[in-house]
């Protein structure tokens, strides 16, 4: 990260101003001026909530623009942008998501809606490819159906904040297969490498998977533009996704990531926080497995402790 | 305009911070993070133009979420919002550009880009109906085409802002008819209340025209929706377009709006600036005209002095 970053935006947006150009009185009634109509405007609006969006996507905008100054062709082009992703978006395909996504703006909204609680394990972004209707897996039972990939055993428990352990916890499990495809971008009845499954009356579970792989975001689009144009990778991660439900706990969306992954915290959606990264063990061939599976070949096993805020918290 | 709205956004935010939560040092910590970690994702960018753009857009975005806190519906409808307006937008219709224009942005643009120079007349927004080749009017002729609408006789004088009457500068004119529609929207082709013409040796101009009228932003898409849910009206105020350029000043963009309009500074793009609001004197059926012409019915006429600045100021 360069040095030159203050962390506090309104500071820098101040030394920003103050090297860039010389106050102007005339000017700077100008620009203010506008901002000041342009909030008045919603002054009308009879819904709170949308006003103080508003008002204060307002506000941002302009502070944005004032500060940066673009040129009519700079604002021409931000707009030539979202055409092309407007054009490119559809029931398949979401490039505004993909966009919310690399400017970190998906993850930023899980934090500000799954606020910190001390001992509870980290929340990250849903992603697209999140389906209520995974497939029913036991407990120690193989979710990959069939899907391409190393085969990984993941075991754990689910407790709360307080160490209770959470019996029949639902757990559901996601993951792209080796080729970095989840089943519904094969087709969107294909169900593998994905299942559900309840956690014992120890708040343990197991279950095996795959082992996950870097995949790109789809990157044939603008996003795919301004990422190369800006010198970044497409590249997600490695991860399984976990979504983990019980009754009296706050619900939690994450994901586990493999330590050593060449991508790490270079994920292309910042999705990647320290406390989610586990040891992936690999196994070699022929090692034998927690549950006397035969395994052709190299396997991993990692342990992931899941431990959920008390609802309402 | 609301007494509540404290004009200096940073002051602003901190205010609504310390009043909507508490400060949680863990928080914090995650939220500021990751916004850390989208600037450095920029540190690559070898185009420091569009680095400066990057990082300010991610600053920006990310204070506009903390501070809002949206929920992750209403980001959810954000992204609808912007895949609408990408499903309605192609070569006729730009709804990307109607949301700038409705948040003011473009105007904002315009404000950056023609920085205010004492005596100058002010710019403000191009609008999406310029064409290139505007036919020619002799000083006074009539730039109607037959365009329906009210007769409206136009002078004034181009100079410099030293006073200098500046000779043979080029005035391109561009209105809506009586209908609210230019001409280009009947069809790419039509030219109609539309030309251009140049200063006579004093600098003076003068042409007919027609008095110009509100007309409403095309409002069936998702900025119109937007429009009717913050309470706000779709209507621009009655404005004539002039384009004035110049060898050795500033090639002005402007309007020229009657006194009085009921739109007045609630003009839905914002584009209304006290300095450019004129009396039309309206006249009476009969009246003579300044040149002889005889009208049928009602007309006005205006007086519009306009000021370059230097080249480069």
């Amino acid at each position: 990260m360069s040095t030159q970053v203050n962390p506090d935006p309104a500071a820098r947006t101040d030394v920003h101003r103050a090297v860039a150009r010389e106050p102007d009185p005339e000017q700077e009634a100008v620009e203010a001026g506008l901002v000041d109509a342009v909030v008045a405007s919603f002054d009308a609006c009879r819904d709170p909530r949308l006003k103080e969006l508003m008002v204060s996507l307002a506000r941002h905008l302009h502070a944005f623009l004032r500060e940066t100054r673009p040129t009519e062709d700079e604002w021409g082009a931000a707009i030539r942008f979202l055409t092309r992703a407007g054009r490119l978006t559809d029931d398949v395909r979401q490039e505004f998501i993909l966009l919310s996504d690399v400017l970190g703006a998906s993850t930023q909204t899980v934090n500000v809606n799954h606020t910190a609680h001390a001992g509870a394990t980290e929340a990250t972004v849903l992603g697209p490819f999140f389906v209520e209707d995974a497939p029913h897996v036991a407990l120690g039972g193989d979710l990959s159906s069939g899907a391409p990939g190393e085969p990984c055993w993941v075991e754990g428990t689910v407790t709360g904040t307080d160490g209770t352990p959470l019996a029949g916890a639902r757990i559901d499990v996601w993951e792209a297969d080796e080729d970095g495809r989840y089943d519904v971008q094969y087709d969107a009845a294909r169900r593998a490498a994905r299942g559900h499954l309840f956690t014992d009356g120890d708040g343990g579970y197991r279950f095996w998977a795959l082992t996950p792989t870097p995949y790109p975001i789809p990157d044939d689009g603008p996003v795919g533009q301004l990422l190369r144009a800006v010198g970044r990778s497409p590249l997600r991660a490695a991860h399984l996704h976990f979504r983990v439900a019980h009754e009296g706990a706050r619900t939690l969306v994450t994901h586990l990531f493999p330590e050593g992954d060449p991508i790490g915290r270079d994920d292309s959606v910042f999705g990647v926080k320290e406390s989610l990264v586990k040891h992936f063990a690999r196994q070699p061939a022929g090692t034998s497995t927690p549950d006397g599976r035969v395994v052709e070949g190299t396997w991993s096993r990692v342990r992931f402790d899941l431990v959920l805020a008390p609802a309402g918290a």
